[in-house]
C-alpha cells in the first residue's frame, strides 16, 4: 500500500500547513492590529499559494485515481479520496489565467457592493454584479453538470444536491410556512420580548458565554473564546477548535443564541477524530450539515421550553433581573416571530423565507432565465409575495448581503437545507431518545448532544449529505420534520389551531 | 543585480515563513489550550525545517559570497550580507546528523535538569551537564576560533566579543561593585519597599501595563499585549510586535517593571524599518544590544527619581493608595539593594554579580580549566565572595538557571553587556540632551525613546555591536559608565561618600 501511504503523508503535509493558516487567519480576526495587516497578509498568501500547489500536484491526482479503483479502503480514506477527488477535479478545470482574473473582478466587485450598499445605489453595483454571474456561469460549464448549471456550484458546498431537488422542496415549503405565518396572531401579547432588551454588561454577557458553551459540552481544552466582528467558528487543528462570539449590549439574544450557534458548529468539529484532520475531512460532510449543527443547538435546543426550564436559574445567576422570569416567558420572548426585512434580523419562521427567496433568484441567475438588472424588483416582490413587507430602499433589500458579491453562488441553499437538516435529526433524536424533553429539563444537555456526535460529529466528511442523514435518521431528507417542528411550536406558542395544510 | 533581487526574494520567503512560526509560538504560550499542543507541535516543526531547507539552500551560500564581494552595496544589504554570512557558514559547519544528536541530549537535559533542580539533586543531572558542555566545546572546534573556544559560542549572541575582552571588562567591575556594595549601609531605614507588597488586584495591574507602555510610546496598533507564565517579546513582523507579561499579586514592581523591560525590547523591534525585515536584520544587532533596550526603559528610566517624579499621580491614578506617596518615597522603594541567592530576583546592584560568576565559570567550562563536577563548590564559593551569601542548596545555587542544561552556552554574557550598553547610551543621550531630566520629569518620555530610536533602533541589525555602540556614543564600549551610574545613584539613596576607586 505504498499509494495509499504516499497519499496519507500528502495530505498531513496539507494539513499542517493549512492549520497554521488557520491561526493566521484567526488571529487577524481576533488580535493583530492595522499596521501588521500587509505583512501578515504576505505570509498568508505564500502559505496558501503552497498549499495550493500541494492540492494540485500532478502525483496527487494520480495516488487519488489509483485508489479509488481500491474496493478494499477503511470507510474513513475512501470518504476523503472522494472528496479530494472532487477537489482536486474542480481546481483543475479552472485555468490559472481564469482563477487570477476571477480574483480581482471579486475583490473589486466586493469594494463597490459595500459602497452601493451605504449608498442603496444598485445601479453602481450592477456591472460588477453582471461579472460575477458571468464568472459564476463560465464556471459552471467548467465543472460540467447534468441538468442545470447551478448544480455545479452546489457541487462545493452541498455534494449531491441539485437544483431540481431544491425547487421541488421549496415549492411546498414556501406554501405551508407562508399559510402558517398568515394563521399567527402577530404583534398581540403573545409577543413580548421586552424582558430581552436593555442593558446587559458586555463582560457578563462573555462569562454567560462560557456557561453556555461548558453546558452543551463545548471543550475549552481544545478551543478559545474569543470577541470578533463578524462571529465563526474555525477547526484550526485536531484538539484547537475556537468559537468566537459578538455581544449587543442592548439586546441579550444576539450574544446568546451566538454563542450557541457557534458553539454547534464547535462541537462538531471537537467531535471528528484526528484522522479525519489527517485525512482532510475536518470541514464536515457539507456546509448544510455543519450549518444544522448549529441550529439544532440554537433553536431545536437552545429555543426550547425544556432548556429554558433548566438554563433559567444560571442566566439568573449571571444576570440577577431575570431570577423572577418563568421559564415559559423566556421560552415564549426567544420566540417571538416578525415579518422584517433582513434575513439576519429574522426569526425562526421567516429566516427560511428569507433564504428561499435567495435560492430561487439565483437559480435563476445561473440558469440564465433572470437578468441581474431585474433583481431588485424581483426581490421586491418576492418579499411582498413572502413576508408581506416591502423594502425601502435597496440597503434593505436586494444589497443586503454580501454573497452575490464576493462570488458564493450555491452557498445560500446551506442555511435552508441546515434548517431541514436540524429538524429530521431532532426528530429522529426524539424518537430514539423518548425522554429527551426530561433529560435537558434536568440539565443533561449530553443525551442530545451525545446522539449528534455519535450520529453525526464522529464522521466528519466521511459521508456525502445524503448517506450521512439516511444512516442517521433511516430516511432521506425530507422538509415534512422541519414543518411539523415549527407549525408545533409555534401554533402553541401563539395559541392557535395546529396543522399546516402539508404536514406530515 | 540579478543576485541581490534573488537574495532578496530569498530572505523574503524566509521571513514569511518565520513570521508563521512566531505567531503559532506566540499563540502556543498565550492561547493555545492542552489539546492543541500535538498538531500545532507538527505544524511548527513542519514551517521549521522549511525554514531551515532555505537558510541551508547552496544557492543562498553562493549568492551571499558574490555578494562580499560587491563594495557598492547599501549599508543594510551589506549587514544583511555579513548576519547571513556568518549564519550561513555557522548552520554548514555542524554535520546535521550531529545536530539531532543534540537535539535529543538537550532535550533529556532540560528534562533532568527540571526535576534535579526540584530535588536540588546537581548528581543527577551532571552526566546531562557534562554532555552537553562537550557538545558545546565540539561546536566551537566546528565553528573555529582564533583565541579561545568560547569565542565561537558568544559570536551566536554577541558578534565581536571575545572571552578575553570579556574577562578583562569583569575582573575592575567585580572589584567595584563589591566594593560599593560593601559601603552602603544595608538593612537600614534607607530600604523601605513596603509600600510596593500588599494585594493588587491583577486586572488593575493590566491597567497599569497599558498605561506604562504607551507612556514610553509602544504602539498598540503594532502590536499586543497578553499575559503568559514566562514573559517575552516577539517581533512577528513589521508592523506586528507584541509583549507578554506576568503579574504577582503581592509585589507590584514584577509586572510593572516587566511591562517596562519587555516593552523596552518592543521599542527597539517596532523602531526598525521594514526593510529590515525583509532582509532578516530584525533581531538586531546582538543579545546584549536588545537587552540594553530593556534594561534602559526599565533601570535608567524606570528607576529613575524624574521618570517617578511624573509618574506618581498616574500610578495612583491606578492604584489609589499612592495618592500620598512621595515621588523620592517610590524612587528609593524601587531601588533596595539585598544580595540574595538567586538572580532573577537580584537588585540592579547586585544582578550584574550574579551574571559575572556565571560568565567565569562558563568561560572555564568550555575552555576545559573547570570540570562540570566542580562547579557547586565553585559556585558556592563565588556567591561568599562577591555577595557574602551561602546557597543553602544547590537547587537555589548552581541548578537555579536553565541555560547550561539548554545549551545556551555564551548567552549569560549577554544580560552584563546588555547592562553596561545601556549606561554608556544613557550617558550619552545625557551629555546631548542636557535637559533630559527634565523632559522625563514633564513626562516627556519621547524626548528619551525618540533618542534610542535614532541612535540605535532604526539600525536593527545593520551594525555589529561594536560599531553601533561608537556610532551611537563616539567611543567603544566602557564600563565606566555603568559604574559612574550605579555609584552615583547608590551612594544619593544611601547616603554615603560618593565614588568607586576605578570610577571614571
Amino acid at each position: 500500500m505504498r499509494t495509499l501511504e504516499s497519499y496519507r503523508n500528502h495530505l498531513r503535509e496539507i494539513y499542517k500547513l493549512s492549520s497554521a493558516i488557520s491561526l493566521l487567519e484567526w488571529d487577524q480576526e481576533t488580535t493583530l492590529q492595522d499596521k501588521g495587516m500587509k505583512a501578515r497578509g504576505e505570509a498568508i498568501g505564500y502559505l496558501t499559494r503552497r498549499a495550493f500547489d500541494l492540492k494540485m500536484a500532478p502525483e496527487l491526482g494520480e495516488w487519488i485515481e489509483n485508489l479509488e479503483q481500491d474496493p478494499e479502503l477503511s470507510s474513513e480514506v475512501a470518504g476523503s479520496v472522494r472528496f479530494h477527488g472532487m477537489e482536486y477535479r474542480r481546481k483543475r478545470a479552472i485555468p490559472p489565467r481564469l482563477v487570477e482574473e476571477h480574483a480581482v473582478v471579486r475583490s473589486q466587485a466586493q469594494a463597490v457592493w459595500a459602497k452601493a450598499r451605504q449608498t442603496s445605489d444598485f445601479k453602481l453595483f450592477l456591472p460588477h454584479l453582471k461579472k460575477m454571474v458571468e464568472f459564476a456561469r463560465r464556471f459552471a460549464d467548467l465543472y460540467g453538470f447534468e441538468d442545470h448549471p447551478y448544480d455545479a456550484l452546489l457541487e462545493e458546498y452541498e455534494p449531491g444536491m441539485t437544483a431540481t431537488r431544491l425547487i421541488s422542496i421549496m415549492r411546498p415549503l414556501q406554501e405551508d410556512l407562508c399559510s402558517l405565518l398568515r394563521k399567527l396572531p402577530l404583534g398581540e401579547a403573545a409577543q413580548d420580548e421586552s424582558l430581552l432588551k436593555g442593558s446587559f454588561c458586555v463582560e457578563k454577557q462573555r462569562q454567560l458565554s462560557r456557561i453556555v458553551l461548558k453546558t452543551i459540552g463545548y471543550d475549552f481544552e481544545a478551543g478559545a473564546l474569543h470577541d470578533v466582528e463578524h462571529p465563526f467558528t474555525v477547526a484550526i487543528a485536531s484538539g484547537d477548535v475556537r468559537v468566537t462570539n459578538q455581544y449587543d449590549e442592548a439586546y441579550l439574544p444576539y450574544g446568546l443564541y451566538g454563542a450557541l450557534h457557534e458553539g454547534g458548529h464547535a462541537l462538531y468539529h471537537q467531535g471528528m477524530p484526528e484522522e479525519l484532520y489527517e485525512l482532510g475531512l475536518q470541514e464536515g460532510s457539507s456546509g448544510g450539515i455543519d450549518e444544522a449543527q448549529a441550529l439544532i443547538m440554537e433553536n431545536q435546543l437552545g429555543r426550547s421550553l425544556p432548556f429554558w426550564r433548566f438554563f433559567q436559574p444560571l442566566l439568573a445567576s449571571v444576570f440577577g433581573e431575570f431570577g423572577e422570569a418563568s421559564p415559559e416567558e423566556i421560552y415564549r420572548a426567544v420566540n417571538v416571530v416578525s415579518p422584517s426585512l433582513v434575513r439576519l434580523e429574522a426569526d425562526e419562521l421567516t429566516y427560511n423565507l428569507h433564504i428561499m427567496l435567495r435560492v430561487e433568484l439565483e437559480i435563476g441567475l445561473i440558469g440564465g432565465q433572470i437578468k441581474p438588472q431585474e433583481l431588485p424588483d424581483l426581490w421586491n416582490e418576492a418579499m411582498d409575495r413572502y413576508l408581506e413587507v416591502t423594502p425601502p430602499s435597496d440597503k434593505l433589500g436586494v444589497l443586503q448581503d454580501i454573497h452575490w458579491a464576493a462570488g458564493y453562488y450555491g452557498y445560500f441553499p446551506t442555511y435552508l437545507l441546515g434548517t431541514l437538516y436540524a429538524s429530521q435529526l431532532a426528530a429522529s433524536m426524539k424518537r430514539e431518545l423518548t425522554d429527551i424533553d426530561e433529560s435537558v429539563e434536568h440539565g443533561e444537555i449530553c443525551a442530545f448532544v451525545d446522539w449528534l456526535r455519535r450520529k453525526v460529529h464522529r464522521f466528519g466528511g466521511v459521508y456525502e449529505p445524503d448517506e450521512l442523514i439516511l444512516r442517521a435518521t433511516g430516511e432521506g431528507l425530507s422538509a415534512n420534520h422541519f414543518m411539523r417542528y415549527i407549525t408545533d411550536k409555534y401554533s402553541d406558542i401563539y395559541g392557535v389551531a395546529e396543522g399546516s395544510e402539508k404536514g406530515p
